[in-house]
């Protein structure tokens, strides 16, 4: 817990929209934090955007991920 | 979030089978802001529609997104 | 959201097991809503039911619509 | 719905252990309803049973319905 | 319903780490009620605990039957 | 249960980030439990972190961890 860099300072977004930037965010912080070495990720980025698979498994990362988001901004329900 | 097209206003629709077409766009939304070339989106197009797994998977992601979109709708209890 | 059938009017079911018919109906529905094709979608069906790990797959989306299912029926708890 | 055999009456039961109980016929009974060949299913039950992986992914299956089931027992707070 | 050992008195833990240490028994459980036969999950075990995804997927797994413990508990808020 | 190290003392964090930080550590305290040889652990690090499929399917249990600990925290709402 000694990161120096803070990237997650609040789950409260404006809109349902930021809160799904949000749940990106999220998830490939996530993947920084196990695979540290940045040249690796780069490395890995073209494969895993490229298969469908993939793609759909991190789809689904994103969707719990906003799960939470979306419950901390009561649905944003009383936004305008 | 500097992205320049708003497609998610909010999280409110005006029936369950609106919150399921929500859902669906959700999770292709996400496909689209990880894989962000939209040729490469309609080459994996059929390999991702003929493959069963790969459906499957989807529609996983569906039932997630789609479940957060129904208790932001309190499950459209107070529709008629 | 032009869609002319509509399918799901309700979330709401007179007992638990109606609940699971329509969770099996809504995974049915989005696999319906990736893959367009009927054709394909018969082709393909023999492939999903003789698969075990697909089987599995499946009854993992069939548990989280069921999972809002039962929330929006309050867990069926006043019926008798 | 108009399956003949009534198999869930509630989703209530006496003790965590027959939600546990439950929850495994739940998502047998998914399996059930997907490949409808009693047959079939007999001859996929070794190549199920004996396979780590879809053993795992069967009790994620059970993990989820049995979340469902604790959620609408208010978790036995009140039991004995 | 008929299995004559109880192992699920309840969901009540004193800790959060002994519900971690529950959810990982009812994972474990799981598994036991599908293959039942002991010395084939004697065999199973070593192939298990080396392959990398199959670990993650347990994880996955004990991560879904924590939420439920912990949601029983009240996220042990009211322990010292 | 007679595990001798205590590691979770608590599902309180004073910030969401250090929610991300003990969903984290969660999910690779499950995967010490169930491999519990460090040197066969050390050996798999690297295959894990550097595989992308098992890299999402990671993020996807640090979802989950962080989805109950979010909760533990009512989202952080109370804090500055």
């Amino acid at each position: 817990m000694a990161n120096s860099e803070v990237w997650l300072e609040s789950l409260i977004t404006a809109t349902p929209q930021e809160g799904r930037a949000l749940a990106i965010m999220m998830a490939r912080k996530t993947i920084g934090a196990i695979q540290t070495d940045p040249e690796k990720r780069k490395q890995m980025r073209p494969e895993y955007a490229d298969d469908t698979v993939q793609l759909t498994s991190s789809a689904q990362v994103v969707a719990i991920e906003f799960q939470t988001i979306a419950q901390a901004n009561n649905y944003w329900k009383n936004e305008k």
